[in-house]
């Protein structure tokens, strides 16, 4: 069984001929001598991506260079038909905001017509079907993840009502848009937390991403091919899901001051990949696949013990969406710690326990990598079928509840 | 008198011919009619500010999209041998990190080579001068602003013994070289706090910033005719200074939830520009004249409370560089507003108490969008002269001190 190249080929890396930062040397004595650089995108950050759709966007939508994750709960969260009116009014604004046209009692209007991909993707935590109209409807998989041995949760950062991940090129059309959404249902919910998070700025970074610990991050992805049976539910167990999908949303520290104490070799061997582009230590560039058998003098070329390996899929299912966000937040008042850094680690798939929890699983009973990390934040969102005009998101549930959308 | 149009004439107007907003009509209806989207300037964003020069950079340079502003304390501020190791090893990984280079001991060096348009801009508080070597170096306005009214500083923004000011058009990178430029003088100096602000993506949005309340920000700036008299330090009561200036840093919070209950017109009369263009309410576009003897049956187009009526120069002296950026910061814990919003508000100028604090006296006086802003955090810096690569930042202080740079 092989690790598998991703078959999304984004915007920037075609436009970019993916030159990326291949140039780069190995240790920093090497790096900026003849490297190349490679000149920002000038289509990057300037689209505008559908709302409407089969599915909602945000998912396979390539990364924006900026995102919020919003969690919010239900002021009352067995009132349905404020629930729905919740979801038209998101459906409503996000259409618009998205087309770069400002929402509909929008107050600075001036902020919201940058075309710059922004995206508005809706999520669903299990409260919301202890409505006893909405009770039979709840997905099997929409529960909290069993606890894992790594966690050191805080509540702070747990599952919600509601979620709303909101991606865009430009962060100032993006703190708009999260205003917009959040304001105008201010009567109806609460929001909880936000979780702020970043990449390269559009066009300036093709290719995978790169995490704070420097390393290249969500190289391995599911082929498009595979989106329907891994990714799009079909409808099988719930037939109002058809066309969506779940997230399992981790808030993941990576604590720097111990990582950056630990020498490159080290590192490269407690994820099992290069540190300047992201190979697999068997191999020479990042798609390549690695070679878990490979041993030198005897000893494995990858520690069975690193991350790619105890990563790795033993199973078809084992494989999901990953589009993550760095964060890097001030740090806490009374921490030891000199950063407040790390993933938002999202991960889309059918089935989260078919498919995200046995990796994870098996990453709790050991990774060399979870010395230098804390799962700190955790969550699990229903994420709606798309919507269209004439059908606002959560349409199909509310049919199926006996509700108007 | 008149307002002063900026001379500064940025590189993202030039190659985006300043088309701008100028397409968006006034109401929330109009807009989306019509509008002409202006492309992202490719070249924006991705070139290397030089560090070294006779000032420091981040100052005159084009604003970056991000910026990071970190206050820090010396462990011993009358310890001026590690003060000048500090800066000496500021200069050096400065110096590198802005020609896109890792930093001398860099533990991420692959997220140190976007060439992103980083700057570093050190200052130092009126603390670091109760050192006895330094005390007669003092710049006589190096001092805490007065009190004013209006003010309701959290002591937790409050004034530091040094800042570093870090700006770049990429996040990542940004997050890299504060990291770098932190954890290596951690025995040293501990950080207080970090105030994080953005602007547009590079290049997507040409011409002058719009702040979260949507009004154009920062159309009055002095002319580059005038840094001479008007920015640098020329020498005369502090020889070491010669080519530095000063910096006033305030954090304003802007309080969504009452703005955006006003309408838009009295939002306009608050401010005394139109939102649309930020053109004064006497004139049609941005750079106009304001008149403020203009008067439409005995009223005054232009309210004499109006903000830019208020903050309007009375004397030569009382011009500053306004170089400010948006934060958006989650809702605090406990707290009634739905929003952390507003502006990191730097003002640069050779010295504050004739150019600054005459304008703030007159705003703690009166000036109608006081209603919904409020001074949060405030300190005051001088801004070190340039370094050159055999002279670090604070060569000349260290000099006047009798120590060695």
């Amino acid at each position: 069984m092989t690790e598998q190249r991703t078959g999304r080929v984004s915007r920037r890396t075609l436009l970019a001929g993916g030159a990326g930062l291949a140039g780069i040397g190995i240790g920093a004595a090497a790096v900026g001598v003849g490297r190349e650089f490679s000149s920002p995108d000038p289509a990057a950050g300037s689209g505008l991506t559908p709302f409407y759709g089969t599915h909602q966007s945000g998912i396979v939508t390539p990364a924006q260079s900026h995102a919020q994750f919003v969690g919010l709960d239900l002021v009352d969260p067995t009132d349905v038909d404020t629930f729905a009116g919740v979801l038209r009014l998101w459906t409503q604004d996000a259409s618009r905001l998205t087309r770069a046209e400002p929402s509909l009692s929008d107050t600075e209007p001036e902020l919201a017509v940058l075309p710059c991909n922004l995206t508005v993707t809706v999520g669903l935590g299990d409260r919301v079907f202890r409505a006893p109209a909405l009770a039979p409807l709840r997905p099997s998989w929409l529960a909290p993840l069993p606890p894992f041995s790594i966690d050191r949760l805080d509540p702070r950062w747990g599952q919600t009502d509601l979620l709303l991940q909101i991606g865009a090129d430009d962060p100032v059309a993006l703190a708009h848009a999260t205003r917009m959404l959040t304001s105008s249902v201010r009567r109806s919910v609460r929001v909880r937390w936000v979780q702020r998070g970043f990449r390269n700025s559009p066009g300036m970074a093709p290719g995978t991403m790169r995490n704070l610990f420097g390393q290249v991050d969500g190289t391995v992805q599911p082929s498009p091919d595979d989106y329907g049976s891994l990714l799009w539910d079909d409808g099988r167990e719930q037939p109002w899901m058809a066309g969506g999908t779940s997230l399992v949303l981790r808030r993941i520290a990576m604590h720097m001051d111990t990582w950056e104490a630990l020498d490159r070799r080290g590192r490269e061997l407690s994820t099992g990949r290069t540190l300047d582009n992201g190979a697999p230590l068997t191999g020479r560039d990042e798609f390549d696949d690695p070679d878990f058998d490979a041993s030198r003098g005897g000893i494995p070329v990858i520690p069975p013990s690193s991350h790619i390996a105890r990563a790795h899929r033993r199973a078809p299912d084992e494989q999901f969406i990953r589009r993550g966000f760095n964060y890097d937040d001030p740090p806490e008042a009374g921490s030891a710690d000199t950063s407040n850094s790390g993933l938002i680690f999202a991960a889309y798939q059918r089935d989260p326990v078919k498919q995200y929890i046995p990796v994870q699983q098996r990453l709790d009973e050991h990774d060399d990598l979870n010395e230098w990390t804390t799962p700190i934040g955790s969550s699990v969102y229903a994420i709606l079928p798309g919507a269209a005009p004439s059908r606002p998101l959560g349409a199909s549930l509310l049919a199926a509840a006996g509700r108007s959308g």
